[in-house]
This record gives C-alpha cells, structure tokens and sequence, in this order.
C-alpha cells in the first residue's frame, strides 16, 4: 500500500537537549509540499558537524532537532512540482543544494546556490517555514535540510542527488558531505599534477579525502601533517607517505616542509579549521606555481594573516566549499568513479552499529577511533 | 667599424646620490662577457621604480649607479656563448630574467627564473661579480641588470627579449615593465570573462594598463578606484566605465563595490602596493568565483589579513610578478599584440624629452602629470 500523501510514522533519533544522548522516538513525518520530495533513509553516517551543532556551543541552540546529513537513501514519495525524481529512485541527501536556477548554480564556478545553500540556522522547510515533523502534534526541527537520523526525512529537491541504483547505498552515503569536501578540495580545486608534491592539513575522515584525492591524482609525495602522530600509519592506506608532527619541530612546520622539499610544496590542503594551520598551508607552498586550498571552517574570530609578497611572488589561496561539487550535476559522477573503483571508499568505513546503537556512533568519534560509523536504519 | 670587443664610450645618466639630478656623464662600457649581450638603447622610458630606488628611502643605497629598466634597443655585440641573439636584433631588455633551464623556467606556471629573478641589491654583473660600466677608471653600478638610462648598456642574455624588428621602439619600449606588468595581471591571472566586472585599484600606468587588459578582455564594467578623482578622465580611455573614490564613502570601499555590483566583482586587480588597497581588492570580488589579484608592491612589514570565511567562499587570490610574462618567451607575442593593434600601446606615453632632459621626465613622474615619459636617446 503506496504512503504517498500520508504521514509516516517511523523511528527517529531525537536530540532533545545540546550534547545529550539522542532518544530513539516514534515521530510522525508529513507528506512532502511542493518542491520536495520524501525519502526513506537505509543508511547514514556521522559527521563532525553533526556533533557541532548537538552540541550547540558555538551557535544559538535549536531543540528538539533530527541531526544527520550523510545518507543514502530511496525517495518514497514527492511533491507538486517534482519532476527531476519519482518514486523508487536511490538518492543521496545532501547539506547544501542545487537550484540550477541561481546565479551561482548558472556559473561554472560556483555551487554556492543563493536558494539552497548551507543554512545552519534553519530548522524548518523553506516553503512554508514548518518542520514535517513531529511528535505528539509538537514539531521537532530539521537540521540542514536533511535530518537523516530518521527512517523517513523530507528534503528539497534540490538537495537530492539521484544516483546509480547499482550503486551500495552503505557505501556511498558517506559521499554525501566529507568525503566529497575533502576529495573535491584536491581533485577540483588543487589540482595536484602528476608526480607533485601535496601537504594535507589533518588527518580526520576530510583530510584522508583530499589525500586520496592527491593519490588519485598521481602525486608522487602526499606529506601529512597532524598534531597526533598516530594518524600516520591509518593514513598510508589513504596515498599519505610521509609525515609532519608540528610538535616534533622547534620551527614553523612551513618551514620544516620547505626544507624537506626544497622550496615547497606544490599544492597544500587545509582541512583542520584551524587558522595557524591555515597560515602554515599557505607558507608552505613553492613560489611561482604553489596553490594552497583552504577546507576546515575557522571560529568566527580568525585573523588570516600573512606577508603580502607571499603572493607576490605568485602563490594562490583559494577556498573550497564542499569540494567544488554542485550536488545534483556531480555527485552522481563521483558515485560512478567509485564503482569503476578510481576512487576507493570502502577504507573510509572503520565502524558500523545498527540505528538504535547510534549513541556509540557519537561515542567512537569522540573518542577519536572511527573515521566513518555507518548507521544502518534497517538492522540489516 | 665595428666596436664589438672594444670599450665604448658613450654617454650616460649617472645618479651620483640619493635622491640628486641624473648628471650626463661620458663614460666606458666594456665589451659583454661570457652569456652577456651589449646594447644600444634608442628609447627608454621612465618607471616608478627607477625613482624608488634613485629616492633610496627603503633600501640599501647603491651609488654613483645607472638606473633605467624600461627601453628599446638594438644589439651591438654578442659575449662568447651567445646564440640566441646576434648584432642587430632588435630587443627589449627586462628587469628579470629567463635563463630558460631552472626549474621555474621549466614550469608552464612561473616566471620567476632562479637565476635571473630581479635582484634590487646587485649592482654588477653575475658572472663575475664586476661593472662593466665605469668613469676615469672606477666602476659605477648597474640597476636591475638592464641599466638603459646610457646610449649603451650590457645585460645578461637571459634578460634580453627579441622582438620584431619592424615593431617602432620608440612605443614598444614601455612594454618592458610597467605596462606588461599591468596588462599581464589581467589577461594572464585575474583572466575576466567577456561581459564581466572587473575593479581596479590604483589608477597609475601600472593600474591602467590592467584596465586595458580589462577592456581586450571584453569586461562589461570596469570599476576604477583612485583616491585622486582627476585620474578618472584620463582613465576613461583605458576603458574605465565606473569609478570609486574611497574618500567619498563613510563604508570600506569594498562594501561600496559590493553594492554597485550585486554582491562584488568578478575580478580585481590591485597596483597601488597599499595593504589596505588589498584587503579591500580582495574582500570586493564575489563570493563562488571571484578572483583577486596582487600586484602593487607592499611595505615590508606590511600584514595582509582577512577572515577567512571570506576565503572559504569560493574566493581566490593570486600575486602575480611581471604579468606572469616570461620575458624572453612571451614579449615577443606581447609586442605582436601591439602590432595587431589589439593592445594599445600610444595612449600610455603622454610625454618624450631628449636624453639631455631626463631629469624632466622625473619631475613629469613625482609631479604625477605623465603616465610615461620616452627618453630618446639620439635626440631624434
């Protein structure tokens, strides 16, 4: 019997109170409105940011709220208007849209969509400024517009990728946001050679991903560097060969990279936030072709500073938002360079706990010991 | 009768002190070493650096020294070694080199030659640390390897571009440095699409020729800002369309640019070397594409700073030295441009005086009446 313009009651993990275990509730999700589409979610995985705005210290609180935001997952049903998707399709939701209607979405450039472009603040659908969900006839607030910590979620539609049904949903839905930021940060905005020199900044799950993308790319040195040691030895699964500890030097790490490459690096990728690493990345790179790509998000009250004839003598500083990717035209294709095995994911995934264990999965990032927990909806 | 292999005496505009009138001087040039060319300098055209340096306030003074950087000549002789160029050729000498062999040569992406790079500090000539320019027996400086304020001079051949020899020296000599420089900035870095908007700071030859760069490009608006309104008529014909006069606002003049443009310019270019100028050049360009690009030199204890949400926006920003030109490589082409009159060249000369008359051309500079002045040497 379809669901189509019904409401759904199903499992959700709800986040009634900032940095308290989520609740695995009974919710009611209501039918999609127009322009977008609701999906059943079969897996989704943790991410960083998840764990930043549960636990709230940085931004005004929003609660009760269903985190998540990398998931795979199949569209149930859709709303007026919804041509681009039907019913059945294998999507990935994504933290940041695509009208193709925007300025940003027309240019080649950009994928900083004016409509549907991250908005941490919002907890409710841009239509009608509601919540589709809610317990007990109260609403409970969106998150990113994905709030996949749910067995059914409704998303814009121009925040769905529809991708390859071939494609192992429990595999790829860790495309959906760092895997894709940190890749892309390499593959399309660095553009390492082949046979270059690449640094990356940080070793969490974005910083093996720009690493990856630097070993995809062919380069012949990919030099990590991370404050924990440690890091190293998962890194080398990731094309990282050999290693950078700040805390093992009496100088600037810049220089230290400098030294050991006479000159700089080619190409840098900052992916920690912070922003003295963001200073070294761009220090470290080689005059007269060096381009450092900047990634982690900084506290709102960083200071970029460096000598201005760092550029002169023709250095480039560029960022990156979600790796360059316009979530609908090029997500499917970064979904197909898995399964023609170009790019390797399965690696990324450390861990993996049924939906009502997903408290452990907050737990092993905490902790430091996952890259990737996948959290599987169904039990299976 | 040849004088290749003999001294040539000649004469020569000698700066004997910081900051005191050129004095034409008869003096000795001797015959070009190993790897060097001599040349005879028909036309050369005064730059700001030329008079930085004369001024001698931020450097290490160098005196008595020839200065001169910007000129058109024709080759004399050959040191032993020399191939690529013979007597007659016609020839633009660069204040930096390209020794076509170093790993900067040897990249597509720089021009900032390890061997030749501009080196303010030597006042000789590298392969054997001496002058080739002297008076009653003692030596006098060179300036930038290039020296051209003397009807003769000697160069490293790597500094020497050939250009076509029906090309009129007495114009294409300001392609030496400024305008190149300028014009390079855009059409080889800032790269602004037809019908885009591109801002320029700093209204001077320099800034003026990246407005003409704008303009080849086929830009839409092209925003000047100055804080001398007077430069704008004068701009109008290097295709400035808008202008900005930071001291009419009570907002950063890049708040300014984002109104007028719906969000900020695609491109901008800074000349002026000002760090404010900067910070302002690259906080105006939009965010998802825009692109800034340094040019002006900065004080030495300059900082550039900024947030750097501002560069995780998808904005960029390049340095770039010499227009990213190699000088022997692409001057020819930049002198073909001229010759096909895509670029023009006549608009930046406002003034010439007969060698005799050069200190002219400097109170033309300080007193901010010329944009270039030509120093003919044979009075013609």
């Amino acid at each position: 019997m379809s669901t189509a313009g019904q409401v759904i009651k199903c499992r959700a993990a709800v986040a009634w109170e900032a940095g308290k275990p989520l609740s695995i509730e009974e919710v009611e999700v209501a039918p999609p409105q127009k322009e977008e589409v609701r999906l059943k979610i079969l897996f989704t995985s943790l991410c960083h940011t998840d764990v930043y705005f549960w636990e709230a210290k940085g931004q005004h609180p929003l609660f009760p709220r269903i985190y998540g935001h990398e998931a795979g997952g199949i569209v149930e049903s859709v709303g007026e208007g919804v041509t681009d998707l039907q019913p059945g399709d294998h999507v990935l939701p994504v933290f940041t849209g695509e009208c193709k209607e925007c300025r940003h979405c027309k240019s080649e450039e950009s994928n900083m969509c004016d409509l549907l472009r991250i908005n941490t603040d919002r907890g409710t659908m841009l239509s009608d400024g509601k919540s589709r969900f809610s317990k007990d006839g109260k609403p409970i607030y969106h998150f990113l517009g994905t709030s996949t910590f749910s067995e059914y979620t409704v998303c814009h539609v121009g925040s769905v990728a529809k991708i390859n049904p071939a494609a192992p949903l429990e595999k790829v839905c860790v495309l959906s946001c760092g895997i894709c930021t940190g890749f892309g940060a390499t593959v399309n905005v660095a553009k390492p050679k082949k046979g270059s020199s690449v640094a990356i900044f940080g070793l969490g799950a974005v910083g093996l991903a720009a690493a990856e993308g630097a070993r995809v790319s062919g380069a012949a040195r990919i030099i990590g560097v991370d404050l924990n040691s440690n890091r190293f030895e998962e890194a080398k699964k990731f094309g990282v060969n050999e290693f950078v500890n700040p805390k093992d030097h009496n100088k600037p790490v810049q220089e230290v990279i400098a030294e050991m490459t006479d000159g700089g690096v080619d190409r840098s990728v900052e992916c920690t936030g912070s922003v003295q690493a963001m200073i070294s990345a761009f220090e470290c790179v080689h005059d007269g072709w060096g381009i450092a790509v900047l990634v982690g998000v900084p506290n709102k009250d960083d200071a970029f500073k460096t000598h201005p004839v760092n550029f002169l003598n023709e250095r480039t500083l560029k960022g990156t938002f979600y790796g360059n990717y316009k979530p609908r035209s090029d997500l499917p294709g970064v979904v197909e360079m898995y399964m023609n095995k170009e790019l390797e994911v399965d690696k990324f995934i450390t861990h993996s706990v049924p939906f009502a264990e997903i408290n452990k999965a907050f737990d092993l990032m905490l902790s430091g010991q996952s890259i990737r927990c996948i959290i599987r909806m169904e039990n299976h």
